[in-house]
């Protein structure tokens, strides 16, 4: 059977290899999505993010397992940097979610930050659709929210729960890496710690300078590794839910997700096409030389370049 | 007189105008670019990174400070992140950094991460050469060197400067943030703090697992409050920039940012053109809201646009 059909009735295998497809941007996945996209849009996608050391993979987990007690269909897309240090993804806290790996009901995928940047936000993107055809209720992507390519991939789920713990230098972190305004749940972990109460009532803080009509960002504490207080955030992550859809904000949401999602895809096959066609004639490579020696500037050669394709 | 000739006779105020207009993508601006692009790649251009909390701020006063007594003429460009809860750049750090804010021989600029990405590595680039141009000898680039898009920005300097401390969790904190492979000298602030001697130690080791031709990243701890050890990143700095003109890998680096340059002022120029000319068809709100309601499909979408784009 071909893999199309195989993904729309739940056979995981072929889930898995039409992710490895599209992550290779390989055409067989692409005309997968394309066909059934109809049957996207189902499955709520939750972005967890926070500084590194937050426990964010520990309270992933845990509210994966939650969901499973009442029987709902879970897919968890991993963002992993890696490093040429260590020679790959960094799965150590990946490990601790492998009795979830062997759950029919559950769906688990590493992706690296190796290679192009709009790369690994195309191909979280592209597992996004195939695991909601696939047919999951939820879908979560984790990752380490410091940096704009991160808080873009992360900024596409429908709900953002920002992970705070306690003694991070959380306060400068997050307001540093320009985060805070995209959480729509705010989690506040290793509440056992000393100054867990402070971080909270910071956060609160921080949050009452904004203003809000509907929806105001709850803060919850909680101990993923005792598993206390995980239901409530559970809960806030429910009832923003029924907020977005009650005050019209889902659609606008998807709305602005899916012309990012456009212009990723654009731009991709535009600089595609640059490289061919430079390569057509003398090539980047010398271009960038005669730059680099002063024979020529960026400037000038951007628009020689742009009249290339033009032609 | 005209702003680019002004600049060129070191005129401060008009350095100041060329960075603000370029900043707004100005015409003006790309003009004097271009035609005194011969007078720039004098500079050495010095990338300060690190977790948030290292004191790269402080380490890149001393550092100005030090080239100052040398007679060197130093430029500065400070990656700040903005937040919307705190209304703008947190410019709190720089303002240790106002006693040299009135030395003619140094030029401080702030920077935002409001708006586009592609349009503060855009932006910072065009800074470099302004200040090139303006006659600096040495240009600092400091940012926050967590995620891609200021590890993109950092990555086009001559040589980068790591910054880490003990104690912020940062063996986690600089592997997750994959930044450890682009440091060509490393610093551990702070070396008074419990600890010091044990993450200098751990930063040789992860230095130990990677080949080395000619040079090898030394580490130097140093206390930038108190002054101690911040010659010693000074010589080391100096010894990377001379390792790279015997090594050849000078020529190389400036080749690789000069591809890295062009490619993105392709890549904005392109998407304002993907912009303009959807508007002028049904406008990308609208495909959007049908990809949205999934009456269409983000692929199918880019199919059509990249033809309205090639007619």
């Amino acid at each position: 059977m071909e893999l199309g059909k195989r993904l729309i009735k739940g056979d995981k295998r072929a889930c898995a290899r039409l992710i490895s497809l599209i992550e290779n941007n390989d055409k067989r996945a692409i005309e997968v999505i394309k066909k059934h996209y109809d049957k996207t849009g189902n499955a709520h996608v939750i972005g967890i993010t926070g500084p590194p050391g937050g426990g964010k993979s520990t309270l992933t987990d845990k509210l994966v397992k939650l969901l499973r007690k009442n029987d709902k269909k879970v897919g968890v897309i991993a963002v992993d940097p890696t490093s040429p240090f260590t020679g790959g993804s960094i799965l150590g806290d990946r490990v601790r979610m492998s009795d979830l790996a062997t759950d029919p009901g559950v769906f688990i995928r590493s992706m690296g930050t190796r290679g192009h940047l709009g790369g690994l936000s195309k191909a979280t993107k592209g597992a996004v659709n195939i695991l909601d055809i696939y047919g999951v209720d939820y879908i979560f992507i984790e990752t380490v929210g410091v940096g704009q390519s991160e808080v873009d991939i992360v900024k596409s789920a429908d709900t953002v729960v920002m992970v705070m713990v306690p003694g991070l230098g959380d306060d400068i972190q997050a307001i540093k890496a320009g985060i805070m305004e995209i959480g729509d749940v705010f989690a506040v972990n290793k509440s056992d710690l000393d100054g867990a109460d402070k971080t909270a009532l910071e956060l609160e803080m921080m949050l009452d300078f904004k203003k809000y009509d509907t929806w105001r960002p709850p803060v919850t504490k909680l101990s993923a590794v005792k598993n206390e207080g995980v239901n409530n955030l559970l809960d806030n992550i429910i009832k923003h839910k029924e907020d977005m859809f009650k005050s019209g904000k889902f659609k606008l949401r998807r709305e602005k997700n899916a012309k990012l999602e456009i212009l990723n895809l654009v731009e991709e096959e535009l600089m595609e096409m640059v490289h061919r066609i430079t390569d057509e004639h003398e090539g980047l490579d010398t271009i960038a030389k005669k730059v680099a020696i002063r024979k020529s500037n960026p400037y000038t050669s951007r628009d020689e370049i742009i009249k290339l394709i033009k032609k």
